[in-house]
């Protein structure tokens, strides 16, 4: 598939995932019009599609594609019962693996959508949270996020894995089973970039991480500190784009997550799950999306930082954030902090 | 009110708006604890709240502040029945026109959130539709918007006027009768200002405006126009965000929208209008911001080029946008623009 020379000629098809770079930003789109075919098309749900049957359920293994890893048990069988969690190739893929060139048109700049796009069923029965899940439930599929990224380490027209999960109707979620995706980017995305060249002018200037001195500091002040772990904290963000927006940063400088340790993958497990479980209790049907920086593939980034994002939905993105890049946060995230760090 | 200080020393008071620039990126966000009072406070609404009496509704124009402009009959009074078109402050504004220095500490940087919010109340009638409007009110309608804009360039505080449109439940509209926001606000949106770097150093490689090009450019592929007016032109975005995103576009090089003529506010109005109705005969119920690019009120900007920006709202923002900056869209542009292209 050529989108390249079809896109220049006007004479488009758009049967295969496309990446887009706006004319005038640099932004990039991926038009993919195979996610047309998933049952929520071109709707926004106000309410999770509930399926008779789950697919993610076990015994409803057929209903997906192959797993690609699973945590089972040792009698079990590959895309049989018997696993604690469970990593599918997405149905409705947003990206594939596939030839194509990029086009050379400076205004209309086009590549293959190429990539990996893959689910995380994070357990067997039917249930909505992640954080409703024993620790050690978690543990296993935090070290499962782990593991994939390590393995699509290894195709080298990945430049990037983001991780991802919407929990809950409103943060972009069409199934209610607890899952989350990875999405394999042949480009790094544009926040992380700034984050990436972020990072680099803070140590050209102070020879020091930025993530490391702005934990330091919060930790220092106080105020917006959520929970302290022993190898991670968790800190409301000084400038949230949402109510109770919560980063949680590792101790450790490290660029990498799937390079983490045995103990801070504990330690971090523990601190993320406490946090949704807290902020559970205190917002009633959260929806959130939480999201994972971690540093490109192929880019030495040995100044970045990785870290957690957890975005709760209760406002929602209007004209004011999508013509400006502005968001508007009604909650001070001192007082957010405050109500987090509340005992459940 | 000194925001600065009180936040270096942890002793922050969030009662008055404030913008905090995240530690990290050059990503500003509005900490506005005002807007909890609405009656939405930190909820995403599923419908919008319909008021036993609208306050936007003509006879009811006590329950809004004092109109800042009003197309009114030649004999009926401020504030009082008999308008066409009506401009109020926000009754629960993210800015304020309020003193207050800036913070010093460059990991927590925050500024008082000056600047003026107000609403453009489209008809004096109950009518959620912009587009349901005849095409002479939209006329004085968008007639108002330039006036509002050259209005507030009197202030010398305020850097940027965003205007913005927010149309049905889940676009983040909160009140169902047609309206419109305007914010002057005190600094540049991060968006505006990377469309102000890339039009510059487009001009400074090609010694031409970047908007110029892309719509002759679109005009001659011709398979993303939508609409062609006598003074602009409505072309689907080669890298749409959203299904159905749409730009128009004025035929001559200008920078500021309240400068535009008649005979080209008179078109601008017609193609905006008639893209709107195509999009409601293709999209049932259809949600969608739209929203005003236009140049900065200080900073000199020879190279840009005014344009709204129509973004329907039938994907959900997940987290893949929000974790990477990417947006991810169903629908081909080419196939959107092939849709709109259909007369109603």
């Amino acid at each position: 598939m050529t989108p390249a020379s079809e896109t220049a000629q006007g004479t488009m098809s758009s049967a295969f995932p496309q990446l887009r770079k706006d004319p005038i930003l640099d932004r990039w789109v991926l038009i993919a019009p195979e996610r047309a075919a998933r049952p929520t098309e071109l709707d926004v749900p106000a309410h999770l599609t509930h399926h008779a049957v789950c697919p993610f359920c076990e015994g409803q293994e057929h209903d997906t594609p192959h797993e690609s890893l699973a945590l089972r048990a040792p009698d079990s069988r590959p895309d049989g019962p018997g696993w604690r969690v469970r990593v599918v190739p997405n149905r409705f893929p947003a990206v594939r693996r596939m030839a194509g060139e990029p086009t050379a048109d400076p205004l209309f700049k086009l590549e293959p959508g190429y990539g990996v796009h893959e689910v995380v069923i994070e357990c067997p029965q039917h249930e909505s949270s992640l954080a409703a899940l024993p620790e050690e439930h978690v543990r296993d599929v935090f070290a499962v996020y782990r593991d994939r990224l390590a393995a699509l380490r290894s195709d080298p027209r990945i430049a990037y894995a983001q991780l991802f999960k919407n929990h809950g109707a409103g943060s972009g979620a069409s199934l209610e089973h607890a899952h989350t995706q990875i999405l394999g980017l042949p480009r790094v995305p544009r926040t992380v970039q700034d984050e990436l060249d972020a990072t680099a002018a803070y140590h050209q200037a102070h020879a020091r991480c930025i993530f490391c001195d702005l934990l330091e500091r919060e930790l220092a002040v106080g105020e917006r500190v959520v929970l302290e772990g022993k190898h991670c904290a968790a800190v409301a963000a000084f400038a949230g784009r949402f109510p109770y927006e919560t980063w949680v940063l590792p101790r450790r400088h490290a660029a990498d997550f799937d390079r983490l340790t045995a103990a801070e993958l504990a330690d971090i497990t523990r601190v993320v799950r406490t946090v949704l479980r807290r902020l559970a209790a205190a917002v009633a049907d959260v929806t959130y999306n939480l999201v994972l920086h971690t540093a490109p593939f192929r880019e030495p980034a040995p100044h970045y930082h990785w870290h957690w994002e957890l975005l709760p939905r209760l406002t929602g993105i209007a004209g004011f954030e999508l013509a400006g890049g502005y968001f508007l946060n009604p909650l001070p995230p001192e007082d957010a902090a405050a109500r987090l760090r509340k005992k459940d």
